[in-house]
């Protein structure tokens, strides 16, 4: 039952051809959802500016690119994530506005100005190797209206590199720190700030770190209390959740 | 070296008494801490509403006592976790303004008013298995100067009674959803609201439920993208995290 | 909105006091479960021979006591599971026809007749080990309205035991097959009926049995297509299983 | 032992040119299967509509290519699961009649009418990572005699997808849910309705997902009692127990 | 359907009062294990010296002791496994002839002498820790009719203590070698051997040993091709495979 | 110190020329295996039938082919395992007796007779998947000089295959018996037989198999107790431990 | 054969009753432990300063108490680790100059001087928690001679209190640094310090700590190149090596 | 605020042109690294020897290289781990005195005399397989500045070939010992010598091997006091570790 057909039940409730009782029972059994709810949904993206978003990792590149130019036409923000080289090339050429961020594997396409966060945004990494999965939240928190600050190479192998960011830590609203291996740096960098810490594990390393459980289990026991934990290599949900702390 | 000493050295170089390079030698190999900076650390709590805390888990009775009297005196709030019955009797015997929250298992000392967050955190469990945990979140964030609203029984295996609490969860400014067994929970109230959720994995379940891990792995799979995830049981690190959410 | 405020604003639309599009906006947005479709639940353990269950373990004997009683006023069948024989005492007491299955750790109270299913439901198992389990399955399902033929000590080191029961076994119109240890049982069984076997896995065994996790990867790796898995030691939800199957 | 030389034996003591005690000491040692309960065997595919099955993964094209002419040969339905695009060609130049189903990358034919089942057997997916079990469950069902109705799209992240499809999931007779990553679907469908789930972890996601282990580790421990789970990325099994179920 | 009834029926067919098909009808359907097969199971543990067995463990002292006492009563030797010195001191005393081994936590009653194997079983662990588990193997096989020969204290850690024990080693028929923690003796011995080697990992350890895990994994891993396992701290078993490999 | 340099000593002794507590000195600090130890192990496959090994697998093409060639030389039989098509055709091509085994993935080199075993060994498997395995243990066994009966197609959900061929299985000697997925074939083929049964899990299953290691628990918490298990895949090992059963 | 043995054998060459040839073959085969390598074992821990070691746990009060007599009979030092505090009452009333560390759960007696270590070695936790392991690695070092410089209370969440100590750890010789839950304390010393880290997972933690698994895994995956690990809660151990280091 | 700054802020104290208070202030914020620790760490390597470390795995030939070069041109060593033979021939190509070393897979550049250290380092490993392993650590050691003995084919399972190299093993100032499969060797090594044993698990071996982690399980669990541990096929680490004690 749609819109128009409860239009048309209330008008014969209101003309008398149907009785309350009778509208009742139908009422009561209709699903809520074609009431309108599901239009929200649709409308969220475009006011809160989170994009749509493609998960290219699996699909195959012509799946990827007509996915891509579909949202686009909808006229809002894109982002595809995990998105190999030669998949890019083949979404650009399609979409000639659309950009590849090659360390972030990410397409973008940023079409609508999403509405600004209040504070910067800190993506916090080790070193080179986990930079894919940090400029993935970066590329994704800046789609999202956030300014980001990337700070790299600050590995707590070598705790006085990550002092010397201390100010720009300190400055961040919320952080995003990505750390494979023994997954320790959100633990230091929590003990360090006052704000919220969003924790990525990666999946950089070898042997014990069994893809990222290692890392992903030593930020679950973290001691600093203000940090939370997502998937492992999962920068784009860590911007997500950023983005959201950022815009409130 | 203390502010009183590192004054002591600069006026001795005002005076001429110690000459410049010898003021850079001392002041190079000078611990940084001793320069106040773990003073900023004694003022945070005090500042951010932040209480001392105990896990009195695996301590005597005697030793939750005596460290609970030790940082009342102190001032600002205490909070104690994980606390017997037992345990609290003796605490509330020594101190007794506290107040012992039975289900939540913790002890509160409240003199000092935390500075009030902007919104609700809201603290959402499945059924009365997780109030334990969910009390706790909830207690620690009242503490930390929090209005929280508790919303239990709402499992996903009757998604309706979780559907009738969509206004509260929709106007609250940060989620705390604990759940054991299968953890689907935060997943699905993260797909209702348009705010951060912290989800906590209770250890509730048996047999294929691994003491949580199961929940724990459910939430980090999640399908929503503005869910992150704690501790198994760590209802008051979550509710750590909310608060200082709600407070920016 | 309940239902006495939805028949107001109907009447209202009726009397013309409130015109078809406010009606619309204001039933746009009314949550649906305050239509009744909550009501539907409560009368669906009535309508099907389900009875209110209470899974005693982890609480106190006085809150199981409450539990038990408050439910037994309702009317229906109650069912507590994992009942220790202190607790069966006390809810025995306060609920005298109420019947305790020691083997089983039941308690059941049965005052509605449920409708009965359409067949036999088998519950086997290997050993006395197994027979809590196998007996909780049993005892569910009775309550649920189903005849049950209990086939025990069918181990699959003794595969002329197990095939002495073939009829009872494929007369069944679904089975239930409890295993611990190596949980080879519902396989073998599988591939002597044609009908639906609900494998439960017990936490029966030592050492690399790791609480019944080695049984249920067992189970889930059947070679027989007719086999479905229940959590480790789970009885009760194999039983739900069952009697759904049989009253189809 | 045959029915033929059983029949002969018999034949022996009538005539006297055997005693009875011979006879008993042949009969005690000769194997039951030799009584013909293996042809019981051979007639069940075709009374039941279960078809011959190839599970085509690490076996050469070859070797399926001749398995599934052989079994065709034998007149009864034939299905092959888990078949590459490059694997179906080869079948299909063979076997002219056998039909490709490249999502669910399946290879069947039809030639006998398997019995028609009661209802309806609805097989539902989140997303479309998930199509390939899901058609994979789909096409074995309709094969083996099934109406099946297919409901994708349908995440526990936006629970309104989920609940627009209530009246088919409601009057569906057995049910059949797939999810990868937190698998929290079976679980809220085992919420809404009033018959069996069965439960298909898939192997989609990536990190903590474990290759399904999350999936299946969530399935398990569902609050939902009428959800029992196969493997990982079963969709042939779940198809067979459904089947059986709607046919009872 | 037993040798009695099947004499009957072949009396019939001898007499004419049955006739050859209704025979072979019956004859069809009856199961097997009437024919007699089941007797030879209960004449195995007579001919081959294996005794009747009773895992006390989670059994009740009574239940222990009535079983005990009922299969004493059968003539047969009996064991029974992980007794607890209270459960013993019961059996004793209602079975005067049963005695106690308290380091192996078996009761044995030793009525009928068991056929005595080809050569020695040794049996080898490395400390006191190990030694439970090491005594129960070595009560067992003594039990079955081995000649047994306990080598303890021989870890890998001084492998000149082991080396000095190489005579005892190389003149075992078969050997049992139990180790705990780091599990290598099994293969240390399995190179210094011609002999078959049954490996028992023992739950001995802490921390990452797993309960064993470790131990099982390192010999299930071994590089010595004449070592097999059984499951953690399983004397029994090991000594019932090197038994039948001794009297072979 | 090799033999000459002992000699040398013990006539420097008889002349008088180094006195006694010289020589035990110089006796004491000589390492043992100068003593012609290492020769015994020389010795030993020549004697035993055991053949020089090569695990191919991760090796190269030319690497296994030489060392063939160089273990060809010896006089000994020769096997290698795990060997591609492509390697067994340089390897053939180097050593024209040598012959490839497909299925088993091997090659063989019998150029010495191994004294033959006192009975036949069993080579027992569930499908055709788990044939690679059976056969590597079927053709070591053979090598090293076993009478060997390999009796596939008898998985345990069609038990009646495998009752049909107790004959064969209760003559062996001793008994190997390979599965995947559920792994239940050695527990119920242990209780049909009075012999050892060496378990080979496989790696053949997908999803919850885990690779094995759900065989593998399921045969490590075997009910049947003379079953006990080598490696994952093993079948090498297997044949190893049964073939020294056999020659005792 | 022994020495005594060995001394006949020569005095029998020189004699002239035994001929070299008889004599080269006796030695051949005589096993080289009786050659007195034993002996050396002996020596050793007066030598190295290694005490007699006990480990407690799982040992009864009176097997504990004897044995430590008996060590101390031997006149070096003794150690017990994993001591109760009844237990440790039992064995002071024994050995009235033993000592109990009540923190470290130890009993030492140090009757014998060991030779003094040349640096120190710094004994690092982060909190009170891991203080009992922590205090197990400094009471065993010290015992085995070795100066030590406990360092307490400088968790990686507050790193200002680890730099506070940064001249104390760069003078240790090595160190060793216990830690649980995310264990990263180990990677954050070995970044600061140029001397060997033992790292000691302690399986202080709850939820995902999985007993000290976390902590374990994040310490192998560390990026310090100078930390090596021991197993969770292995401060004995740790000492151990920590010692070797020290006196060479 | 480099050393440059603080000369300048303490000369305008001296000067009087800021006063105390002020100064005071900016030097409570300044980062602490500014004050020269960070200088200290750039020193390190030139004074200990230790190179430049490129971790190759996972980076593109042309990264590699241009890496190396960079590194080569600050004049100390270079190493780079885990390198293709493509790979190393763009970097010798590039870099001329580099050399290769092809079963480690690592490239070294020697331009600079590491300081000698005092003993010699044994690398030792079980086969042919570890020996990828063993070369990393041995290659890394010599670079490094040390003495390598490396001992490859003496694996458990032929004890008598490690007792051969005793003496080599007991004279080493420290040990490497790589194993896979069971992981037993450095316990065995460990039980031989009196010095500080590294243990490196290897990834070799299938099956239950679980990619070393079954090695690894093992040497954690060692009954050999001496021994610690490092990640799966770290020879690297260890290597870093022994020459640190090795110049100590």
């Amino acid at each position: 039952m749609d819109r128009a057909k409860l239009e048309a039940l209330l008008n014969e409730v209101r003309e008398g051809s149907t009785d309350v009782p009778d509208a009742l029972e139908r009422l009561r059994v209709l699903p809520f959802e074609d009431l309108g709810f599901a239009k929200l949904d649709h409308h969220r993206p475009l006011r809160t500016g989170m994009p749509e978003v493609i998960f290219a990792s699996g699909k195959t590149i012509e799946h990827v690119t007509a996915i891509f130019v579909r949202m686009a036409q909808a006229g809002g923000n894109v982002l595809a994530t995990r998105v190999s080289p030669e998949c890019a090339e083949s979404v650009l050429a399609a979409e000639s506005h659309a950009v590849y961020h090659q360390t972030a594997r990410c397409v973008t396409l940023d079409q609508t100005p999403a509405p600004q966060g209040k504070g910067t945004v800190a993506v916090v990494c080790a070193g080179t190797s986990d930079l894919p999965i940090a400029e993935e939240a970066a590329v994704t928190a800046r789609l999202m209206g956030n300014h980001v600050e990337l700070i790299a190479d600050v590995g707590v192998a070598g705790i006085h590199r990550l002092l010397a960011q201390r100010n720009s830590l300190q400055t961040a609203r919320v952080l995003i720190v990505c750390a494979g291996m023994e997954g320790a740096l959100p633990t230091v960098v929590g003990g360090l700030v006052n704000a919220p810490v969003i924790a990525v594990p990666t999946s950089i390393g070898y042997g014990a770190s069994l893809g990222g459980i290692a890392a992903l289990l030593g930020m679950l026991n973290t001691c600093s209390p203000n940090v939370c934990v997502v998937n492992i290599d999962n920068g784009f949900g860590a911007a997500c959740i950023a983005s959201l702390i950022n815009h409130q």
